[in-house]
């Protein structure tokens, strides 16, 4: 018999790095970045594919919640299992896997960051049901994306034995490299890239947390014994800040034995700044990206155009990014996407803008 | 006796150097651009201080008359004299003499562009007041900026022998240069920007017309005769557009034997375009010049930024101009400045952009 799959799309992050577009109350996954539906609306659309909506879970943190539903309209406000509190994805994950297990221990989980791009479907659809076949063996598989470039910004998994089909153990993960590190890696055909995504049956991935991460095991069985119960909220509100805030990588994967990887060639993006919409978006013949047309880009090479409140013109610009909303507006070249941090703290910095951070 | 100066400032023109901030119905002279107040009010300010302000005349289009009182507010409606077309700059001061001659043949018009900027004004008031006891002895005289730069974006005048004080005869107005002659006529001393701004008795311009423009004799006579009548309109109507329409400089100034020029350091700027914000506008440490409180630029360098709807943020950017108004937002090089008309043609080219020109 197949396993039963939920898929849990993990919407509980925060950045900054596409402010102005997005704020604090309408992170990036809200966004309309790769196509005119929210990248957390694209991701339940990959994630339906592996399972009926009923089975699909969101973990998000409470203020977030409305913007889930607006942006899910067809999910049921079951499915959205609110966080107490942002403490990194461990915390995150076992509460799914909890829930999880409530329905069915043997269920596999397919997690998802909600933030994500996928060009490749197909490729990504294989690679899932790969991974779901060796999770439901016991192991705790990861997606490994072939890397196109020796990016530093992600960390990278290495490959071990080979252990069925594509799979391969998991021989280590490695954090972000250096430029010369990730070349090697790139070359040597050995690394993939972590791309967060995870796959593993809930008893699984709950003795796991016992095993890894001992102090959480008061806090998720008080947390899964009130579950159904009205005391659930009250329980939950108390025992989640008891779970360490790790991420998964740290509390579980790295300390596992019995991790494995798929590889997986699916044209992945993590959409991680406004030079990444370049990877997502169509281009024009001079590399510029735009998103509406209203837009006049004149003698102008390998821009990012964000904006469709205006005609935006651009002469003689290269390598640019200008974001336009409403409130502010944002011009940077390519190369410096992510220094808006630096405006952020530059808004932080002065009551009269924290409306607009 | 001091002869009656009658300021006359030009406010015809319709350039579109400063889109997206200008659009056709409110040209570069309607735009607060060097101050809070708009440059025709600045240079009607100076204009005041060499006659009362029942003397001061403008001279504009009939679309922008609106603006001009608006502009202007104190300023009588009779004293805007309206062409009933753009035919460039000699018919335009040939109405504004018939109109000084009918009060004061022996009057000094002043004219001035109303889109200049003057930062030294004791300066310019002195230049000026020489002007006006040389135009009073029967010379048309012009002001010659004294250049601080090889430009090659206007006209320069050679000066010729002593006539009285600083004023010099006028040896020859030449056409723009290229930036090495530009650079000769710097070196040299003997050359003098040309700034459009003239001075003379009303009857001594009408002589020269009568002289070098004889084309307009017959209408300049018909429309002086219907001055102060019923029939005035009519009569301007159909009579301005016999005039030639050439510039005063083409069909006067470099004809006539009568020429004289003031030199004169006054900080003066034609403000040409985004990029001539530079030089009129106060700068942050790193040359940056913004005309908001609301704009965060960091890291940058010798930027111009204009728009005071929303927070601007720049990070990175050197030498860009950034322009936000409510519909339409340009960015490019400062450099590229004269390039917005390439911007204005792209949206003459799509009905769908017409209301942004």
């Amino acid at each position: 018999m197949s396993p039963q799959i939920f898929p849990v799309i993990m919407a509980g992050g925060s950045g900054t790095r596409f402010w102005p577009l997005s704020r604090s109350n309408k992170p990036k996954q809200f966004l309309e970045l790769t196509s005119d539906k929210t990248l957390i609306a694209e991701t339940l659309a990959r994630a339906r594919t592996f399972s009926g909506l009923e089975n699909c879970l969101i973990v998000c943190g409470a203020r977030h919640a409305a913007l889930v539903k607006k942006s899910l309209p067809k999910l049921r406000t079951k499915n959205i299992l609110i966080e107490p509190a942002a403490r990194n994805t461990a915390p995150a994950i076992a509460l799914a896997a909890l829930h999880v297990a409530k329905r069915n221990p043997e269920g596999v989980l397919v997690v998802l960051p909600s933030d994500q791009h996928v060009s490749n479907l197909s490729a990504f659809a294989a690679a899932i049901d790969e991974a779901v076949s060796i999770a439901d063996t016991g192991m705790i598989v990861t997606l490994g994306i072939t890397p196109t470039r020796p990016e530093t910004g992600y960390g990278y998994i290495k490959q071990g034995a080979k252990l069925s089909g594509q799979t391969k153990r998991v021989a280590a993960f490695v954090e972000k490299p250096d430029v010369s590190t990730a070349k090697k890696y790139v070359s040597s055909k050995q690394y993939l890239w972590n791309a967060g995504i995870f796959v593993f049956r809930a008893d699984v991935m709950l003795e796991a947390f016992s095993a890894h991460l001992p102090q959480s095991n008061e806090p998720l069985e008080n947390i899964f014994e009130s579950l159904g119960t009205n005391k659930a909220a009250t329980v939950l509100a108390r025992e989640f800040n008891n779970i360490p805030a790790n991420s998964i990588d740290y509390a579980i994967a790295e300390k596992a034995e019995n991790m494995a990887v798929v590889p997986c060639d699916c044209g992945w993006s993590d959409v991680g700044s406004f030079n990444a919409l370049s990877e997502v978006r169509a281009m024009d013949a001079n590399g510029n990206v735009s998103d509406s047309a209203s837009h006049v880009v004149i003698d102008s090479r390998d821009c990012v155009v964000v904006g469709n409140q205006k005609l935006i013109a651009l002469v003689g610009m290269n390598d640019v990014v200008v974001v336009d909303t409403p409130d502010a507006l944002l011009v940077m070249p390519k190369d410096r996407s992510q220094d808006v941090k630096k405006v952020i703290e530059a808004l932080k910095a002065n009551k009269k803008w924290t409306a607009l951070l």
